[in-house]
């Protein structure tokens, strides 16, 4: 019985928390659209995969990704540094005149908020973060000191960069595991995968253990290449919505995913929630 | 220089937290052979996976499974049930004959624990458990109730069930994404990937996303064969050692892990670890 009532209580305050944090915020739309203009179709050797890039939170990366796809810069490049559970990292070879081609960029690994700002929030003391949620799509984290970051989950793509802060130019990674939140703030994330995420997950590894023949380069997977979707030709496209992280419905199924009610649940987890492991939701328009 | 200052005392306090905890503990042998009677290699279609089982934690768990897969059990059976980021499970078709011909075991998701029990600590006050840590090579956490469980991480294996507490039978999965942490304790964790987890991570996914055309069963990924190492001919055996985890050596990796004072982290990540983001590596001896 008394674990009934906390759960009931649980719910109530996580929903006026939802409704104090999140009231300028909420949408009725369930799924929303994605901006062809700010999504990218990547083809690999086995699949296709699409990422939708964050101009909003990252405008000086995604400006200077998008020119490079643009141009078929990373088409035939390699996933070079593929450690499993960790990263795929992909770009032209060190040092070469293509490499050193393209200007490097200052960090945008945070950005400034003010008191009007708003997300839908998931957790409050967060092991890495005063607080975690998401907004608009993207994992976020903030320790309310007027600044917030877009945080490492599995399928982030940011930029690699080498020991300087300023020091990014075309090298990118996927997270491929367990969300690496200590290069939260310290790298610029600029997207997300949105669909074909298994393809991902199947780039050929890089890194061996010790004692096994190291992986050959021929072997590496290369990228077939990368359009803008709005440069894809429209019978080509894949047209992808996203659930819609401001929507009422959303902030219901973080509610409900909380408290886990269902009765597979016979003993009830913990109350809280890892940002990184509540999925945000695709489906397929054509 | 403050920071500096900070993370010496963050390090000797990590060393005098080690020292306290882990004093019985410690080795000086940074390896571990693995028990062939312990260890199972599974064949896939597309690569071979060593799995490391955990009968000290798990026993009538680990007990059931050799056995099933002594007589040859699961071979040719499929991944019926694979969702990105989530698990891969297996197992015989539900309520097929084989599915009914397995009993049903009580859980194993604690484990008691007494004034005596140590283990290799790396965080308090984690989101999940007051302390996780890791014992003999698998991510544990405690809220020092006279009991510890292991913890859902990316590789871990363990059985599925339905939705009463002593159910699970055969079926079993691993976990191929962010760690499901409000699993633990009403799952049973009885073993962990040690060596091969990119061909977990590339068995066809079952799942798709809304709007897409169903995975025609016939693709789902199967199982060629899963023996017991000890029962591989020797020329076929795959022998790896994992590191320690009680061994001073691993001790000092989590120090400078926390620590961060590579070049590359211009400024300094929260000094915590994700147990789950902690990797145990391994060699292969052969």
């Amino acid at each position: 019985m008394k674990n009934s009532i906390t759960t009931k209580l649980l719910v109530l305050i996580s929903f006026m928390f939802i409704s104090a944090c999140g009231a300028d915020n909420v949408s009725e739309r369930e799924w929303r659209a994605l901006d062809l203009n700010n999504t990218v179709l990547l083809t690999l050797p086995h699949g296709k995969v699409v990422i939708e890039l964050a101009p909003q939170f990252s405008p000086k990366h995604v400006e200077q990704f998008s020119a490079l796809v643009k141009k078929s810069f990373y088409d035939g490049e390699k996933f070079y540094r593929v450690i499993d559970g960790f990263v795929a990292q992909a770009g032209p070879k060190d040092n070469s005149t293509k490499d050193k081609s393209v200007l490097t960029l200052a960090i945008e690994g945070q950005f400034e908020t003010d008191k009007n700002w708003v997300f839908t929030p998931v957790q409050t003391d967060d092991l890495f973060a005063k607080k975690t949620g998401f907004k608009q799509g993207f994992a976020v984290a903030t320790d309310d000191n007027d600044s917030a970051w877009l945080t490492h989950c599995p399928g982030t793509l940011a930029m690699a960069r080498g020991n300087e802060a300023n020091s990014a130019s075309s090298h990118f990674y996927f997270v491929i595991g367990q969300a690496p939140r200590y290069l939260d703030k310290i790298m610029t994330i600029f997207g997300r995968v949105v669909y074909g995420m298994e393809h991902i997950q199947a780039i050929q590894r890089t890194a061996v253990v010790e004692g096994e023949y190291a992986v050959d380069s021929r072997k590496h997977t290369p990228i077939v290449n990368m359009k803008l979707m709005a440069d894809v030709p429209i019978n080509e496209r894949i047209i992808i919505e996203v659930e819609n992280t401001e929507s009422t419905q959303f902030t219901e199924r973080l509610v409900k995913r909380r408290a886990r009610k269902n009765e597979f649940f016979y003993q009830k987890p913990p109350p809280v929630l890892d940002v990184c492991q509540v999925p945000i939701r695709s489906r397929l328009v054509k």
